[in-house]
């Protein structure tokens, strides 16, 4: 099962792909702007079909526990409470931009949001449900079902135990201050601070506790690094260090590229790293030179951090590119690590531009 | 300006296409479930970027006036309101499925939806203008501003004084009870029930009274009907009759091929029709043989109609399809109508299935 089906292709996209992209959203990199992603920007990858709401919803809490439970949204609701502003990105992000590339979700680079989410942490539920001091494990069932690599199953995941008890994980009923749309999640999903969004299972229906490693599709079947096909590969966990610039001046409708008036313009973008350390550097390249870009104040552990730099443009072609280091010292590559599923291309961002008086 | 500078192509599709899909949002199919469209899954086309917020934002009425007017937007809500339901499609929907193909944003079929629209009748905001007698056009501006074939404009399209005139065109500031996100148009935007969603400008902030016919790029350069690369054209209007199918069982992740369960299954989905007329038939093909569907009752002249169809599945391959009949006589056609540019495309929508009691 870990061996991809689908084989590696070249240059231009299948129409599979262009159904998976209309599918599913992007950021679009100008929305780049705004600290929270307002709601119908935030990217979103549904594998499946977006389950149809259920009144009477459920969340089952079971498997190796003693004090088994099934609470309706209300009762979630009723407990504790925390906001968390946490920025998502989806492990295959920058899959479109490899070659050979893996047939799939052909993120270019706006597989990646931020939101406020409110829940109750995830911890609280787990320890009222008493899990088996014997289990390693925690699966995360949603409802979304169909078949992914010939094996029809609901969506699911799992966490070590430990992953799971860390505090900022949540069992999450709203969105920026509004109960989540149908599309991401609705009535309850999980969202799992600093790891890529596959973790974040939406639809949660059922939680279990287990002794024996989780091996359902999503687990083992996908979502992990590999350099050849077949290997057992690397499971993907926390996002790797990354950024984005907001696209400076206008664009050509057709081609997306940047045009732009000769002048000052302050350019800006985000960065962001999975660890729950903060991005400590982010470097601006005109045309190769590298700068540093001023970092606005950390907003969170789990947050983007807005960067700027201030360029004067001059007319002619240059590429712009950003580049980010986080506090343990990783930093972007230049060229996207070689993954057999596209996973983590965290390369840097280019952003080619056209500086004319021609625009005013 | 006419003539298309972008060649049509066969086969995959570019990565500018990819982009395209990726920024630009449809409707999953599966929300055809909804009367009304839950924000962040209608449709979506930004040709350009979406513009920051300006909260000082003025809406101003000028041109061959003898009253202009520039209206905050709080102004524009002490109007006098309407609410109306409207399904909006893009004209280019279906133009990825269209062989050859004219290289732009590559809706396969998601590129429509419904929402409940809130604003002031335009015709009292023309009437309290006073526009002279002899205005044939209205203009309206946004603020997204681009390229396209060459130019350098902010988004702007023409409507006939009639036209503008009719009392469901609105100047909208909420949808579905919401202010308007910033992807849809905010803080105003025109809605323009009928017509292709080209019609309907975002982020308006100019509306102009001309007596000469107005040939902006989006006006004269673009959303026309050509059999032939460089004819003039027929201007792109009203929308043509369509249905779509909300796809039966569950899919497979990447071909998103459906799998059904042997058993009762209860087709269903929505049919639309741009001419404020009703739609009066849908049939559902099973294998190639037509069927009456069941028609949901009317939701006023500017929505969707649902429909639905109980089909009894047999295991083995099958074709569902679904066509649609106006009180017109306005039929769905079997094929895509021929388009250089690949607008209007109703052709009748085919579903392949797999029924197998391995899913169950």
């Amino acid at each position: 099962m870990s061996n991809p089906r689908r084989p590696p292709i070249v240059g231009r996209f299948m129409q599979e792909e262009v159904a998976l992209a209309s599918r599913n959203s992007g950021m679009p990199l100008e929305a780049l702007r705004y600290d929270v992603t307002p709601a119908g920007l935030h990217y979103l990858l549904v594998h499946f079909d977006i389950p149809a709401a259920d009144p009477g919803w459920k969340l089952s809490i079971g498997g190796q526990v003693s004090n088994s439970r099934a609470l309706s949204v209300d009762e979630v609701k009723a407990l504790p409470q925390k906001t968390l502003r946490v920025t998502l990105e989806c492990a295959g992000n920058g899959r479109g931009q490899m070659s050979p590339r893996y047939p799939s979700m052909p993120w270019l680079e706006e597989g990646v949001s931020t939101a406020e989410w409110t829940g109750t942490p995830l911890a609280a539920l787990l320890a009222a449900a008493k899990v088996d001091p014997g289990a390693k494990e925690i699966i995360f069932r949603g409802t979304d079902r169909g078949i992914d690599r010939g094996v029809d199953h609901d969506y699911a995941r799992s966490l070590s135990v430990a992953e799971a008890m860390r505090p900022d994980v949540l069992v999450v009923h709203s969105m920026n201050g509004q109960p989540l749309l149908p599309q991401h999640g609705a009535p309850l999903r999980l969202v799992v601070p600093g790891w890529y969004g596959m973790a974040s299972v939406k639809w949660l229906a059922r939680i279990e506790a287990t002794d024996v490693p989780f091996d359902g599709v999503q687990q083992v079947g996908s979502y992990h690094f590999r350099t050849q096909a077949g290997e057992a590969g690397v499971p993907c966990t926390y996002i790797r260090v990354n950024s984005l610039m907001a696209p400076p001046g206008i664009p050509d409708f057709f081609t997306r590229r940047r045009i732009v008036a000769p002048g000052r313009v302050n350019l800006t973008g985000r960065a962001w790293s999975g660890d729950g350390v903060p991005i400590n550097r982010v470097e601006v390249s005109i045309d190769g030179q590298w700068r540093d870009a001023k970092l606005d104040p950390v907003a969170g552990p789990w947050a983007w951090r807005g960067w700027s730099c201030e360029w004067e443009a001059v007319p002619g072609e240059v590429v712009l590119a950003c580049r980010a280091t986080d506090a343990k010292g990783n930093v972007q590559p230049d060229e996207p690590v070689p993954d057999v599923t596209g996973f983590g291309n965290n390369s840097i961002h280019r952003v080619a531009v056209t500086v004319t008086g021609e625009v005013g």
